[in-house]
C-alpha cells in the first residue's frame, strides 16, 4: 500500500503519526505495550516463537502493534534468540565473473530460509584479524569464506567462538572443516588428458596465487596426467589471480625460448587475458596454441569469446555451500564447527579456443560439446 | 594470533573456557559484570561512546571483557544507539558487469566509516513489499537502491519510517529523493553527436525496460540531438535489460526492412549482445554496423570487445552515493529523508565497434581516444 508523504495514515492521533518528525522514529516494544495496556515483557512474548502469552492480551498486542505498524526488532529478538538471521560472505574477487552468479544464488537460497547476506570484501591477505571481531559484534550466524586468504587463526577462532564457517573455493589449510570445491583434481587430468589426445607437446599452466587450494589442485590433476602419459611436466607462470598479472605472465610465457602450445589456465577470468595476449602475438587459438579456463562463467560461451573450459556449475556449487552452512547453523553451534569436504563434479565443455582431438568428443543433450578419453586410450 | 582448538588459552579457568561446548557460547555483559562485579548497566556505559562511567569500573570491566574475550554486541548497542552500523543495498542486476566493481566500492567506503553491507537480490519487480518490512526487522540505518524497479509506495514508506535512502542508477518517480546518476541526458547527446559526425544514417536504440530512468533518459538525450540535427527519430527496440533478450531484439533490428546503420544501446550489457547479433549477421562493425555502449565495463576494453562506449565511472558513482547516504544517516533520521539529485558527468570512449568521424577525435592523458563536436560544426 502505497502511503501519504507525511506518515502512516489512519493514525494521525496516535503517538507515531503526527507528522515526519514523530514518524521517522520507529515504534518500540515500549510504545505498543503502552497502547496496549499491557508489560513490555508480554509484546516481547507475542512475537517469540514458542512463548506463552494470553490470548486476550496477544490480541490487544497485535492490534497496538498494527495501529502503531510496529515491527519486531531482529536486533531485540536476536539478544533473545541469539540468532541475528544473518551470515557473512567474505569476498575477494567479486571481479571474476565466477562470482556475481554465485552471490546471486547464494541470496536467493539463504533468503529462501529467512537468512540475509552481510558482504565483507576482503583483500585476500593472511591477516583479516578484525575480519572475527566485526562478525562477532554484528552478531552473524555464520560465515561463508570465499576469500582468497585469510589468518592462519581465523578458523580455529571462528570453532572457539561456535562461529560456523564453510569455506568455498578455497579448502585452505582448514582440512578439518566444511568446504564446498570444485572437481580440481578430476578437472586438471581431463583437461591434462584432452589436450594430449589434440596431439599438443609443449604444456604450460597459467596459476593463480601459491597456497590457494584451487589453483594448486588443478595444477596438481594437470600435471600428475600429463606426467602419467609419459609427458613433460607444464612449465608454471604465476599470477596475482587479476587480468593484469596474467596477461603480463602469458606475454612472457609467448616471449619465452620454449613457447607452449597448450596453456592451461587456472581459471576463466585468468583465461581471458592468455585470449589478449594470444592474439597480439598473432596466434591462431587451435593452431599455434590452445587455451583452456576452468570455470565455465557466462562469458565464455560469447562467440567473441568462445572459450574452451572446465565447467565448476556455480548453482550447484552455492546449493551446497548454504546447505551445509544450514546444517551447521541449525545443530545450533554445539559440537565442533566442521563439516563435510564436498567437491561438485564439473564438465568439460568445448569451443573454439582449443584443438580438438579426432576422437572422443561427444555432443550433449543441451548441444555443448564434451570430450572422454577413447575406450582404448 | 592463532588459537588453540580446544577454546581460547590463558583462561582455562574461566566461565568461557571449559572446553568447546562452552567456548561455542559467547561471552554476553552479564558474564562480564559478574566477572568484574558491577552492575550490567556499568558495562554497556563502558562500551557506549561518551558515557560517564568511573575509572577504576571501567578498568575493572576491561579486564573482565579481556579475560573472557567480550566483545560487545552490535545488536544489543543498536537498542541503544538505535544504530545498526549496516546499510541495505537492493540489487537487481549482479550479471551486469557494471555492478560488481560498485559493489566492491560501496562496500570499501561504507566499510571505512564503519558500515557493512546486507545485500538484498531483488527481482526488479514493482511489488517489492516484504523488502521494507525486511529492513525495518533488521534495523539497518540506510537503503541503497539500485533495484530495477520498486513498489510506488516504498520510497514514501521509507520516508514514514525513517529510512534513509539513496536511489543509484534510477531515479525512478522518486524525483524528490537522493539518487546519483550518469548523466545521461548528455551521455545520449553526445553519442548522437558522434554517430552522425561518423556519416551515419538510420538510427537505432537498444533500450532497457520502458519506466527505469537510465534507459529513458539515455534514450531522451539521443533522440532530441538526432532530431535538433534534421535526421529521422531512432528505432526503438525494447529488450528486458538481460543478454539474451537484446539479442533477440538485435536479430530481428538486423533482420528488419530498415537494417540501422547506427545502434546505441542502453547500456554495455545491452552492447555485447548486439555485437553477437552483428558477428552473426555477417556485418563488420564500424563499416556496416556502428554499435556505442553505456558504461565503460572492465571487459569492454578487451580487446576482443572493444566496444566504443560512453563512460559512467563506478567509484565516482559509488563514492557520491556513500557521500550521499551518509549525509542523510548523520543527520539522524531527523526532517525529510530526502537530498541531492546529483549526475555524474561520464566520457565517450572510442574503441573499434563505431566509426570514428574524420574531425574531433583526441587523445587522452591516458592514451584513450575520445572525441568531441568540432567548434565549426
Amino acid at each position: 500500500m502505497a502511503l501519504a508523504k507525511n506518515g502512516p495514515p489512519g493514525n494521525a492521533g496516535s503517538m507515531a503519526g503526527q507528522g515526519k518528525k514523530q514518524a521517522a522514529r520507529a515504534p518500540t516494544s515500549h510504545d505498543v505495550a503502552r497502547l496496549a495496556g499491557v508489560s513490555r515483557s508480554a509484546v516481547s512474548r507475542c512475537f517469540t516463537e514458542g512463548a506463552s502469552v494470553a490470548p486476550e492480551t496477544r490480541e490487544r498486542v497485535l492490534a497496538a502493534a498494527q495501529t502503531l505498524r510496529y515491527r519486531p526488532n531482529l536486533a531485540a529478538r536476536s539478544l533473545i534468540t541469539r540468532r541475528s538471521m544473518v551470515v557473512a560472505l567474505a569476498i575477494t574477487h567479486l571481479d571474476n565473473q565466477y562470482y556475481p552468479p554465485v552471490v546471486q544464488r547464494l541470496s536467493e537460497q539463504l533468503g529462501e530460509a529467512g537468512y540475509r547476506l552481510l558482504l565483507y570484501m576482503t583483500h585476500g591477505e593472511a591477516s583479516e584479524e578484525p575480519l572475527l571481531d566485526e562478525l562477532l559484534r554484528h552478531g552473524v550466524d555464520g560465515l561463508i569464506l570465499a576469500s582468497r586468504g585469510f589468518a592462519p587463526g581465523l578458523l580455529a577462532q571462528c570453532d572457539a567462538a561456535g562461529l560456523p564457517v564453510v569455506l568455498m573455493n578455497n579448502a585452505g589449510p582448514g582440512a578439518a572443516h566444511a568446504s564446498v570445491t570444485g572437481d580440481n583434481l578430476q578437472g586438471g587430468a581431463l583437461v591434462a588428458q584432452f589436450l594430449l589426445a589434440g596431439g599438443h607437446r609443449r604444456f604450460a599452466y597459467l596459476a593463480g596465487i601459491a597456497g590457494v587450494s584451487s589453483s594448486d589442485e588443478r595444477l596438481e590433476g594437470y600435471r600428475a596426467a600429463l606426467v602419467a602419459a609419459g609427458a613433460a611436466a607444464p612449465q608454471v607462470a604465476d599470477t596475482r589471480f587479476d587480468y593484469d598479472s596474467a596477461l603480463a605472465a602469458t606475454r612472457a610465457l609467448l616471449a619465452g625460448a620454449e613457447r607452449p602450445d597448450a596453456l592451461f589456465c587456472a581459471n576463466d577470468h585468468l583465461a581471458f587475458a592468455a585470449l589478449q595476449a594470444a592474439r597480439e602475438a598473432g596466434l591462431v587459438l587451435g593452431q599455434d596454441l590452445s587455451v583452456v579456463g576452468f570455470d565455465n562463467v557466462t562469458i565464455s560461451n560469447w562467440p567473441h569469446l568462445a572459450l574452451t573450459t572446465y565447467a565448476q556449475p556455480p548453482r550447484a556449487m552455492a546449493d551446497a555451500v548454504v546447505e551445509s552452512l544450514r546444517a551447521l547453523m541449525e545443530a545450533g553451534g554445539e559440537g565442533p564447527a566442521q563439516g563435510e569436504q564436498r567437491r561438485i563434479p564439473g564438465a568439460l565443455i568445448l569451443r573454439d579456443t582449443a584443438r580438438r582431438p579426432a576422437r572422443g568428443v561427444f555432443v550433449r543433450a543441451d548441444g555443448s560439446h564434451g570430450w572422454a578419453p577413447p575406450a582404448s586410450a
